[in-house]
């Protein structure tokens, strides 16, 4: 099936496929230089199949991980561009996870004002989230995702058979964010985890996976939609991510993105019922929901956020499943309400 | 008096006023974080007066010249924004040449996926050209504005009264782009500098420049309004582009941007009568309408260009005032033509 998302300045086409990777020539135009940009840690198998349909291909692994997201990464791969001749017309493939997506996009986006870019997503955190929606990011100054545009990949292949090659901490930590989606935006998606209709077996993807897929790709495209530059609604799509991203970088990186989100989500969640669901969620799933760290040691991160304006955080809660609404809390309020987690 | 320009994505409020630059805010919110970002080529009393208008003025001279529009300088300064914890709501405001507001748009359009931009241009070229349109860029591998995005500053005021310190060549090199908006689209604008109407005196500003300028902004707004991202009529801004880049790289910095657009275009006309206006018109502005150059070595240089395919080249052509087209030729046109102006 097919999604279309549509912002003031550019669409994207998402297809949702099982094995699309083998067929991407009969949805989209390979036939130019294509900068066909994987990370390592996907098997060769999908690089040489994405390979063989491209017209003139150009392949680039690079490191899987954040580092790889730097501005010396987007100078090597601009400068590999120019000296084979890219022109307006031809295209940046995206191959891998989040890493490859943010990446690519956003040299895609700056190369002479902007070339056309292709996403084909292969972890579940990268095909739930961050594939759709247009952010496009490079790390900076030690800061994550400091340098970035808002360019809307011209499609997005969805292809659920790439997950069988994750781990099930990998396949779950991106599940994380099909929860959230549930939690702000789609009440019939939550119920989908609370009732077990999510199949929490050892088979990874599950047979029935493309509902929860589906569902998050909607609630993620009408609030891009809604709000592509991220200037209100789009907020809420950070539920749980300002202890989350604390909690991964004091962490440094001994917990996945979406292990951080799942327990930023726990501890910031006000709503006793509500929070022992998403606990009990969470447990199915194999995902921590309590790791140790200080108060103090915690707030320094927090107060680094790009939400933080010297004075109150801003924070999406969720007292009713559906409903995410942003709240202005001081730092007193989230000293309060860590300290209450660790009890 | 002010022009608006509205894209898809954004709008611009451009306001045409003398001696703006010390009401700036009258008009924009300078409440905030400001990178004043200057060239050493303006007055040091500009950067004064712009950096007591502003709540929390961050000042940044850079060199002027092609050379500070690198991804180093771009690094250079959003580490500084970075240290100094500049957020989505603070301010990039270019003051100078069209280097600091191809930089400081780039900048501002990257920076924590984009904050807002302001541009203060301070030559005729700026104010004429490259301050409208959010087009903004950087070089990169020795190839001119390779990388950039297109992003529109909220606000750009043009103070006339900035271009008195220019000397008469810088003055005349931008007037050229006024030339070219009269060719490609308007037959008026045009007829000012046939008959004289542009005060060709040794006066800089002359008093009734008003005219010209507006009526080039408004051709330029207009075409952008169209097609921001250039994939269509905006092209016909590239008039005499082609071959006066060529010869821009060949001399290497000894000709100005304009005065090579004005060889350009001289070159390029195929209608003899419009050819003889614009030689005319060139010499009283004191503009080159000969350079030495044989065709082998000035060759290279357009098919580098971004316009050449590998066999076509596509031209901006005029043959009646005001109606500008595509033109492809291939490089044997280019060839004869370029022997032809030699004879």
């Amino acid at each position: 099936m097919s999604i279309s998302l549509k912002v003031a300045h550019g669409k994207s086409e998402i297809l949702i496929e099982r094995d699309v990777r083998n067929r991407l020539i009969q949805h989209a135009n390979l036939d130019r230089k294509v900068l066909v940009l994987c990370d390592d840690g996907i098997p060769y198998e999908y690089v040489e199949t994405v390979r063989k349909q491209c017209g003139i291909p150009f392949v680039k692994i690079i490191p899987h991980g954040e580092k790889s997201k730097s501005l010396n990464m987007v100078e090597e791969l601009c400068a590999f561009m120019v000296q084979k001749s890219f022109g307006k017309e031809d295209l940046v493939l995206a191959v891998g996870g989040g890493v490859v997506g943010d990446l690519g996009g956003f040299i895609a986006s700056i190369y002479l004002g902007g070339i056309d870019v292709i996403s084909l997503p292969t972890t579940t955190l990268s095909q739930i989230d961050s594939s759709i929606g247009g952010k496009t990011a490079v790390n900076f100054a030690g800061a994550k995702n400091m340098v970035g545009t808002f360019y809307q990949p011209s499609k997005v292949f969805i292809d659920l058979n790439t997950l069988s090659t994750l781990t099930r901490r990998q396949y779950y930590s991106g599940i994380v964010e099909a929860l959230k989606a549930g939690l702000i935006r789609d009440p019939r998606l939550f119920d989908l985890f609370v009732n077990n209709k999510v199949d929490f077996a050892e088979e990874i993807p599950p047979a029935d996976l493309e509902e929860v897929i589906e569902r998050s790709l909607y609630v993620k495209r009408d609030v891009v939609e809604e709000d592509e530059k991220e200037e209100g609604v789009r907020k809420i799509l950070n539920f749980g991510h300002t202890i989350g991203h604390a909690i991964e970088s004091l962490y440094m990186g001994k917990y996945y993105h979406g292990e951080c989100v799942g327990l930023g989500m726990l501890i910031v969640l006000e709503n006793e019922k509500l929070r022992k669901q998403v606990k009990e969620i969470l447990k199915k799933m194999d995902m921590p929901t309590y790791v140790e760290f200080t108060v103090e040691e915690l707030i320094p991160y927090i107060t680094k956020d790009k939400k933080f304006d010297g004075e109150k955080i801003s924070l999406v809660q969720v007292d009713t499943v559906g409903k995410a609404y942003i709240k202005e809390v001081d730092l007193d309020w989230m000293k309060r309400h860590l300290e209450e987690y660790k009890k």
